[in-house]
């Protein structure tokens, strides 16, 4: 929806037809946990545009149709509509895919019995919170410990339920480095949830087709309600054949303009590539910032194309990339990384050193003055930022945005160790939190 | 002290003698405003270190010592104990002024009346909280509109006085730019504080030597107790004849190394000047941020030059400089500055445009949402982000912080228009406030 209205604020003459394979166009998808814990009452509060508002700025949207097929050299596509299964040809002068990704689900046993879930959409949000809703569903399980993991850890805790959550990698979030990665364990261990990394789901333990455990490499959990987050699937079977460059999980790959290997398609979102800006790479990273980010772009570009006023020296806006930048509420916490981790910035085979300190999120004499733990990863020959993780119970993650401004600038840790951050002391300390880790570099 | 720590750090074996006029050597004068409120029960939890902890580290700590002469020539000082009365030659190898500054005191009728206060130190602030204690003082005059009078305002309203803020710039709080400046105004007035901006302090009014009124050019106010927020002035007279070089208000002008212009002198803190990094020219900002980096950096490089380490082309830390970065809580708002000001951009001949916008500090469909108001200064020409300023109840000063980064950076509008911000819903939308702003430039 960003690239279909973009396209219209550019050129309304421009006919845009959008087929979505559901009934809810566009929504906050990132809210849904808070939707299963009751944080958020309603929601249709989570909806961003009604189909009528969409419609209004001249959008032809199609709901309830998908596309099955694409025909690149022919420049058509097979749609079908879902409530008949009928399909029908249509013809465009640019695609643009948009279909985003679907949880992925294992092969194991038992995946088809009452009480597993997974979550992407507000159906499957309503369905997980209507079960959680029923006081005889106790125990929870959660398979996948990676940010929808998480969030659903503080959704079940908030309702009361026992939770468990295994991971088969070796910590709980592994996006973060160790040291982050224990502070948020505690914090859920000492809301009595059970984290267990290291442990692999082997099969889902059903009774008459309704789910009673789950079963890992190494134990057994009862459960009355298991929620699979276990990554995502680019949505792309329909490229199939088309001989169209996409990453290893069939994600489109995309240019800096949205635009894939093949004529007249583009791709934005979660069924694409994204630019890592640091690594200078494609790398795939099903998040809600780059999807709406790539979206605009997208829409830029298919608009200048379609108007014939796009070419190769030409403006527009270009994507420079992402730093992997994310964060988490868990609990009582906030945690939020960017850039790369010790392990990615080795993968990519550049050198990273990194500093842990803690610091008080604000002046220690002002009231509520609270820790936060903060790492900084560096390059060891030149000390350029390479990326930063940082929990506290408050002021975490909008520091760490500062460091993808100097990440993006390329300040090294000298220069932001005596940059000029505000200071007052309901806000921070003389030297903050994030001068302290800078200075911690040697 | 941050010298003298640096220095010993480096070198215990460099003799550091500090002389201090008062009897209290190192605290957070930044904390007395909420001394003065209550909010902070104990001046005592504003000192950041005891005079045990200083000797301990071996320096030579002489409390109520004050340096009433230099003879660079000579490398001398006269040093007065101000028990006494009784001066004595002292000399040095090197030499750091880090006399700070006093707050200024207007020439005018009634100066010496019994209820008028400035604030500066931890005894003038006990003084203000005694008076503020007594019931009977229900009328307080601010006459400043600045950082300290504004701060004011606070303490005494959380303290229920009537207050009045005279202010003879055209608005409250100039240092921010009119949009920002009507928001805090709003809040402090719908707080029931009376604020006047464009009067000038005429004269105070007395009986029998008490302070009963504050007359301006325009009116007169009754008052209790007047607190002067007029600025400060470095306290560099002991360098008179000296023909050191100053800025027009006799701070001491110094280099990215905190070196004065004569030899083997060096300055910090509020007598020193400090570099502008985007005017790239000489400032004064008496801020405790920039006295703490620049105390720092002096004991670093004067460390170096006792070593006899020191070269003009060694390592060794030089100030970039500064933002002009500062922030503000008042009352329900946070409010916050970095780089130029439209007035200061074009002071400086540099072009500079500005977009305003507001938006939600976090998803608005997730709880407590609320707006941040933010403008963002940059250059027409090139679109590269000049300075930034931002008003709301949260989520206002950190965000300031993102943008010193970028200015540090060198970075554009398009750029962080597109910047890998983090994101969930507690903390930020998906186009976060930052983005909304930068993308308004067109």
């Amino acid at each position: 929806m960003s690239a279909a209205f973009k396209i219209k604020r550019i050129a309304p003459s421009i006919e845009v037809v959008v087929y979505e394979a559901g009934l809810i166009p566009s929504y906050g998808a990132c809210g849904l946990p808070y939707f299963i814990s009751g944080v958020i009452a309603d929601w249709q509060s989570l909806i961003a545009r009604t189909p009528e508002e969409i419609r209004s700025q001249g959008i032809d949207l199609r709901l309830g149709h998908r596309v099955v097929k694409i025909y690149p050299k022919e420049r058509r596509i097979l749609v079908r509509r879902e409530a008949t299964g009928e399909c029908f040809l249509d013809s465009y002068d640019e695609f643009l895919a948009a279909t985003g990704a679907r949880a992925a689900r294992p092969k194991v046993e038992g995946l088809d019995s009452r009480g597993i879930y997974t979550l992407g959409t507000i159906p499957d949000a309503i369905a997980i919170r209507e079960a959680a809703l029923d006081p005889a569903k106790r125990n929870v399980v959660i398979v996948g410990g990676g940010f929808i993991g998480a969030e659903l850890v503080e959704s079940f805790s908030t309702l009361g339920k026992n939770v468990v959550l295994i991971e088969k990698a070796a910590r709980f979030l592994p996006q973060f480095e160790g040291e982050i990665s224990a502070i948020l364990a505690e914090e859920a261990a000492a809301a009595g949830v059970v984290i267990k990394p290291g442990e692999s789901l082997a099969h889902l333990v059903a009774a008459d087709g309704t789910l009673v455990g789950v079963s890992t490499d190494r134990a057994e959990y009862p459960a009355d309600i298991a929620v699979l987050c276990l990554g995502v699937k680019p949505q792309t079977a329909y490229f199939e054949a088309s001989g169209i460059d996409t990453l290893a999980n069939g994600a489109l790959r995309v240019d800096a303009r949205m635009h894939s290997s093949l004529p007249h398609i583009w791709a934005a979102g979660d069924c694409a590539s994204v630019r890592h800006f640091q690594l200078d790479s494609d790398a795939y990273l099903p998040l809600g910032t780059n999807a709406n980010k790539q979206g605009r772009l997208a829409g830029e570009h298919i608009a200048r194309e379609a108007l014939g006023t796009e070419g190769p020296r030409e403006g527009g806006k270009r994507f420079a990339g992402v730093l992997g930048s994310a964060v988490i509420k868990l609990l009582g916490l906030e945690a939020a990384r960017t850039g790369l981790g010790l392990e990615e910035a080795k993968a990519a085979g550049l050198g990273a050193a990194s500093v842990l300190i803690s610091a008080p999120d604000h002046a220690v004499y002002y009231p509520d003055s609270s820790p936060v733990t903060f790492l900084l990863i560096y390059s060891p020959t030149d000390h350029r930022i390479l990326g930063a993780q940082a929990v506290g119970r408050r002021g975490a993650a909008l520091r760490i945005d500062v460091i993808a401004a100097a990440i993006q600038g390329g300040l090294c840790t000298e220069e932001f160790g005596l940059l000029d951050l505000c200071y007052a002391p309901p806000f921070a300390s003389v030297w903050d939190v994030l001068h302290v880790a800078a200075n911690a570099v040697k």
